[in-house]
């Protein structure tokens, strides 16, 4: 959400030798990799908050009382060469399904929406326990979600019909080549 | 920020009869508008704050201490008939002019990189003295930003190169068939 500075970014950038980050670190670091390279405008949308009381401290105005509101759409949207893109980002422990309790009902219709509109819509899965990172086709989501009666999407199915995404120094997770096959996917579909 | 939901939409749509909403409202139903309708997926994005101190009351986590931070880009983006877009809306009670000052650097430099990865970028202004809403290409206010030096967009100029924006019942402010106007210059360019 806060976009580092150049000095900042470098510290950061010497910290990824070391494992730990979370899926949303990297994916930021990856969108701002993204940005200042000119290969994508792609933003992490703010976490919404209603605000409820606020207060001027020293001409500042600040927040004494405010809640986390569940978000309508999904985390990241932007514009890759001329293509809308959309996605959500989760991680999981679990090492053999991904829990769809992660994502809300109206994520599920927002990415169906972005679908229908013919925007480029998936989620980016990280199975923390198994240090791998997959991109899975929002369409491949919404037709497990329809066609299966469980309420956890096997890494299996991830597997065959998803992609892995690989981890690098920069940018992170270079997740824009596989975004790229799906705009080719659509092209000639 | 907050969607309605159905029972408290017809309560607002009620309340169109008044005068007096804000820009901010006003396209909010719009977008709504066009969501139910299958038109286009537009939000508006949640305002950015740092949370630095949260607590838990009765189970529920509450932000007793937070900041408003400076959004990092415009506030509404999108997907309309495959198309990424992407603008800003802002009010003046200035008669004759927009001044530049409601806009920051960066949302300027995001317009840009829209521009640059073909998005269709624009800003919505409306002069609530005047009752007049227009909207101005991103690529006519970049042009003027660059190429004049004065701190504000004279009123002459946005009424030359842009569009008013039609106030209905609903859509509340019709901005899309304008954006369909963007898409065909776009498109022939």
């Amino acid at each position: 959400m806060n976009y580092p500075n150049k000095s900042s970014r470098e510290n950061i950038t010497i910290s990824h030798k070391n494992r730990g980050m979370s899926l949303e670190e990297d994916i930021n670091l990856t969108n701002e990799y993204y940005l200042i390279n000119d290969i994508a405008v792609v933003y992490k949308k703010p976490t919404p908050i209603q605000v409820t009381k606020v207060t001027f401290r020293n001409k500042i105005k600040v927040i004494t009382e405010g809640y986390f509101k569940t978000p309508s759409t999904t985390d990241y949207n932007g514009l890759y060469k001329g293509n809308y893109i959309d996605f959500e980002a989760k991680e999981t422990k679990n090492k053999t399904s991904f829990p769809l309790s992660n994502i809300h009902a109206h994520q599920i219709k927002h990415i169906e929406n972005v679908i229908n509109h013919n925007g480029i819509a998936f989620i980016i899965i990280r199975f923390t326990e198994l240090n791998t990172t997959y991109l899975l086709r929002g369409t491949d989501l919404i037709n497990y979600i329809k066609n299966e009666k469980r309420n956890s999407i096997p890494l299996s199915y991830i597997v065959e019909v998803g992609f892995i995404i690989n981890e690098n120094y920069q940018p992170r997770l270079d997740y824009i080549n596989i975004v790229d096959k799906l705009i080719k996917e659509w092209i000639y579909e």
